[in-house]
């Protein structure tokens, strides 16, 4: 079944295809008289927007968002919010020989065999087009949990990390490539340019914290808050991990190493070490929550590679068309999404439950 | 709120606690006629049950399964499985420190800080005696697609991984840590066992490959294949990252690298690499789905820790009572079952949308 | 938690104000393949549109609908199909007064006693003009299962109701009452008219009957065939009872005289009698589904009746601007398409269990 | 699909059959720190258990519950509470000939249309001896509201109903036919007592009024308060049809009789009706909840009726064995109970969204 629907009690809805005329969201459950215009989601999918720089896809989006229902006087009336955002750039006709092969990597091959049929134009909903309904949506989660700071940036790209040292968040918003270690985007401006000038792709890390989440939001145990935000990751185009805290490094630690030590602190405990991430029992401890996403390359390509076409014989098939040479930059924007949807919903459940 | 359950249509829910009577999981939306009975069940049970080697817990539990509703004459109905299994060996005396400071690295605090009051003994419902019906499920669940083999194996303890050259299926069941490289296990065994006599722990990665899944099974957007499974696996306690395929490995390759590349095959094409792990767009390729979990150390450790009491005073605290020095060797049958149990639930959701 | 999705696998998502820009559906679950353009829709749409007749609002909306995404050349593809439709004639300034007083019978005080504010433009939300949306989903939902024959009609107005034995299909369609019995149409023209020149209103019955449902269709237990269209059916504007087969009726008899009797038939068995209305135990049994459905009269009345003001102060209000005399003739396509939407949900949840 | 499990946030989901070894209830999502024991749950349990007249079944079932999770100390915990009843009096015997023979009104027929298959003893997981489970789940539901007082009681049997004026409140209790007006249960002793010698059924009114619901509590559009009302009362054995206040009596009312006035009062307003029975637009307005169920008459007769058997001979069927000959007396605390998890989990959703 083709669930487009997140969320348990605030919940968004997706809809469109990226050569349709349009794309959107509803939000559902968002409660009522919080400030909410167009001007309050635009800034979040300009961030997300394409054609901003060279190193990202060419397609030049306005992706000018809409309010259709669920505000009056500029504020939540807590029915269903609708987005809407139209497309404009989509150049059909690009994409005429991905009717009939499959390419590598994309969900060409994956959607027929699902379908029996599929819209092939720009990857139809499979198309990372969608995300911009997800940044959409991730504004009005913002804007129902004020107290909470989420902020993601890029760690690395083709397996070229920051320096952890040189950390400065002030540099994620200073260049294209949304990373806070200003010496390393000077780098990947270099590897990133070589990879798009020879049709390739390159793979990166994204990193997401979120600050102000207080103690006992999480819903165990089969919607524990990092088994939520697992979901929400993993169903970016493009993800192949997730990591809460340390992540996979926590596997190689030894109990006391791995242990988050706590001393009386004001409200609540200070705790001496994040390694949890936030996160204990599926439940949120008052520490920064600590996110990360494995993004694969991009599967377009300029590089002729074998593949089948829809009538089973063997084909050699290069995309041409216009992509993200890496497709971890713009996720940054749509991971600070869906980490917001979460966490809006976390909230609302908490309250439910627990007043 | 407290959702515990998981799933879309093959639904499971589970209840009970580390030291309560009993412990169970209700699973519904399975087809009729399927022959079930608890010989069916009790075997993967018996994989996952604590004290069969000194590797694991001491807690002593015959984990006897009893199907309470849902079959007749040994085949499903259709109507809800009622699982059960008695728990016999708590010593609720252990834990009597717990109740009053909060353990590092457990759910302690952050359940207290939710619910404003916890059942301190074993961890409660955090506890992972919980994985018990979870396994109980996924028992049910690989009877609904008998055509889908799931095997799991521990990759790495501690940071000492496997060999993949020396990848020995056959081992896997030959040692107590489901090892799939016989030299491995032989120095995992000097581990775990130097862990345990200190009263310390070790991290762990686990590898879970399911083959015989058909292309098409997958649920996008928000049901994707990689999302359900993402959510399933780090809802398990102490998991803090899941890769699909490659996973962070991904991010470091270029495009040209990451392509599966694909040949005309006899049944559907034939795929000349796996990096996507047997998922693309959310959807299975035909190819075996490859599932990778990490395993934080055991929180329970010896060495005392600072930490504070639930009225926020300084302390410190080591878990005594009976724990799994390296909690991810059980994993390695709570993660085929929570595989299991996500397929079972898109194979259903499958046919409902596309026969 | 404002929840406007209704489905279990096969989901529409409404959103829209009455005065708002636009309204539509998100239909999310619906197989692929199928034929579907604006013109299989907008024929339901045109059933349920306002100002065809004098005996209902006089607000002129063409109600034209786009497909916005989900379908490609013509057909499903297995995606969410985002239906539109444009609000063209409002009025707001006829609500003007309702923004200060609250209407009884209307959800105007339940409203601002929920959320502390709303759109009174019309009644925004709670307005009957939502139901657009769902008879354009409701066309989508018929495609799915083209087996079924779905037909409503008005059984009584005001109290006075058609003779049964005077029933004629043909009637249906042939008078601006759904009225199957052409002298009860005449009456009720009077009857109509009078109510409308008085600023009064009616309330109504209307009938439906699904035949084609194959036995088995039906998801025991909380999502019963009928337990979903009770919920379904109430959850249309005014109305205030549901039955199933002979409902409040079969309260008043005995078992002999409830019994449906059966004998051989060709293809399972042949009823004698239908007092169940086609549903045993939650099951279609083969037999047609029969349900009732009770509307109100239309809140809206021209007779000022006491009531308060936002502030708590007494009041008299009158309800001006365009107003159904009956909101139960228009409930005809609505109760069509809510009993196509449950059919469709309940068709592929079946095949997902039982194939 | 088979869906066991109802409600939103506070969710129960049941599993059981007739004449399996035991029944339950798992409730999920219950607030923590709730006192709940036992003796808070089985009372309403012995409102509804069987053998207690002779005007209901003559099956003796302690029905002693037994809660397995969720609570400590007495206190519920926030995590999920397992209720469990054992079923001790199945004589199975009584229903081999129900193993080659449908019985017209039951579920018979229809469950071997959808399963092919079905657990025969006793009517299986379609007896209404699974409403055990959502009493004991609606006495938790209870515990969650406490203001909220809700009472049912039989509004007429057979035809024979109450009358109004002479409605006592204290009645209710005082004769095995929850029956406020003490002529009318004078009469019913009689007119039952005949139906159970002749081996003949008869169908019932059940009427249920909660007060205390706050104005606000409702989730329009598609969890509206009386479409989820309409759902739960539709789901119980043997009900036929749904009423919110006036029902079926609205539709021939005019809009001036219908509107329930209002003046200013202390707390919100004063009504001075209540025909929408305390809900408008879906929403509580704060007013009495009023709704009534049609039960039919018991489909176990004595009498033999026409039927087929599995394999579509004619024959007839006498359903021996020990059945209410009044299935909707023992329906009182069954639709209280369901009023209950209804209105439990409406205040939850109602506090997510809106505080």
């Amino acid at each position: 079944m083709s669930f487009n629907t997140f969320g348990r009690v605030f919940r968004f809805t997706t809809w469109g295809e990226s050569h349709g005329p349009a794309l959107g969201a509803v939000v559902d459950g968002c409660p009522p008289e919080i400030t909410l215009t167009e001007a309050d989601i635009q800034p979040w999918l300009d961030k997300r927007r394409p054609g901003t720089s060279r190193f990202t896809t060419q397609r030049r989006e306005p992706d000018a968002v809409r309010i259709l229902s669920g505000t009056f006087e500029g504020r939540t009336t807590g029915t269903p919010i609708s987005l809407q955002i139209e497309n404009i750039d989509q150049r059909s006709k690009d994409y005429s020989e991905v009717a009939q092969a499959y390419r590598p990597g994309h969900a060409d091959y994956a959607y027929d065999a699902k379908y029996g049929f599929r819209d092939y134009r720009g990857g139809g909903r499979s198309s990372a087009r969608e995300t911009a309904a997800r940044v959409a949506a991730g504004a009005v989660a913002r804007a129902v949990i004020p107290g909470v700071r989420i902020r993601a940036w890029v760690e690395a790209i083709g397996g070229d990390s920051i320096d952890p040292a040189a950390f400065d968040d002030a540099q994620i918003d200073a260049n294209p490539f949304f990373c806070p270690d200003a010496a390393a985007a000077a780098r990947w401006e270099e590897k990133v340019d070589a990879a798009r000038k020879a049709g390739s792709s390159l793979g990166a890390i994204v990193s997401c914290e979120a600050t102000g989440v207080p103690a006992g939001w999480g819903a165990p145990l089969y919607a524990k808050l990092d088994s939520e935000l697992a979901a929400a990751i993993m169903s970016i185009n493009a993800v192949k991990g997730v990591e809460i805290g340390d992540g996979f490094a926590a596997a190689a630690l030894s109990g006391e190493e791995n242990a988050d030590r706590m001393r009386p602190g004001a409200d609540g405990p200070t705790f001496l070490a994040n390694h949890a991430g936030g996160i204990a029992g599926g439940i949120a401890t008052g520490q920064p929550i600590r996110v990360r996403a494995a993004f694969k390359p991009t599967s377009s390509i300029l590089t002729p590679v074998e593949t089948i076409t829809r009538t089973g014989d063997a084909a050699e098939i290069a995309t041409r068309g216009r992509h993200d040479p890496c497709v971890g930059i713009r996720g940054v924007p749509v991971v600070e999404a869906m980490v917001a949807l979460v966490l809006a919903d976390q909230f609302l459940l908490h309250r439910a439950q627990c007043r």
